[in-house]
């Protein structure tokens, strides 16, 4: 079983998506197995992380933007504009794919973790992610 | 079919946790399939990875500790000790979770390949690694 | 479903191997499913990014290659070379599985989305991925 999740974004940062995943598994019936999510992007990723500390989520944020500048005169690739190239290497350190287990028909999260779509780019976009049930 | 792996921890590093994972393939029956691993914390990791050399083991784990510093001014979430972020920001670079697909009733790794719990943090951690039999 | 596919490489940088694994799906008869990709190596990784602009490619090539320099006095690890040590360090940093949903019998790839084998080595090498296909 396949659905598809649009998030919609206005800017770079973690985007929180547990909830519309969490409804999938639950309304999915299954009880034990494997849920596994593709974003369809190649300037934004899929990251579990922790839910709870705005203040983590933020140093985050800040320190990719740090190891990957928007350096133009680094880059040959720029006509999409300046946050594009770094958008491509980030989403290239981080994750296209992610599996989390289903137990006792729901995501065998830690505690602290959350699911979140990544937007590495800084414009208005809705990233499309896939995710597959079984 | 999901099992749960307890890795217990008390600096960081890499884990070798190749051989519970080999026993559960083993012992599951399943001749051809897919292995997956989820790792249920937001400061530890899961990589696969040289399973011989320890020089290499201990360069990656130099070259890391490098390039995400314990450096207090840098990061506004520090309550919870000064390797906390940073170990965070190592989760996030690398992978939360991992696939090796089963051939002939064993896993599919490469000659070279072991698979590894990452800890991130410094003190003793009990981390729990969840494995998707199928 | 498990098949394996070769990629020749003669040099660091990206693969394209989306058409071997597109064909793959093509002659499974799956419509609806889940790629697996499984890379056997530790100095090769895998990675689902742009497929269009070259220019992209080579600056994602050039960028990994400033983040992580052959730089001997940096790595115990040197036998096998000043490119080996690195290699796995890129290798940690990018990804050893990936999983692309299958969609009406057809990978579920976003438009500008291409499969890669990351070569991070200098000479020539056979890498092998298995595709595991449900």
């Amino acid at each position: 079983m396949i659905e598809e999740v649009l998030v919609h974004t206005n800017n770079q940062g973690l985007h929180d998506m547990t909830k519309p995943i969490t409804d999938l598994v639950a309304s999915s019936g299954i009880s034990e197995g494997l849920c596994t999510l593709f974003v369809q992007h190649t300037s934004a990723s899929l990251l579990v992380q922790e839910n709870y500390e705005v203040s983590a989520k933020r140093d985050l944020e800040v320190w990719l933007n740090r190891l990957v500048p928007e350096n133009p005169e680094q880059y040959s690739h720029s006509s999409e504009g300046p946050d594009d190239m770094p958008a491509h290497i980030k989403s290239a350190l981080t994750a296209t794919s992610v599996n989390i287990p289903i137990l006792d028909g729901k995501l065998g999260l830690g505690t602290w973790q959350g699911i979140f779509l990544w937007e590495h780019r800084r414009s208005v976009h809705t990233r499309k992610v896939l995710v597959h049930l079984a």
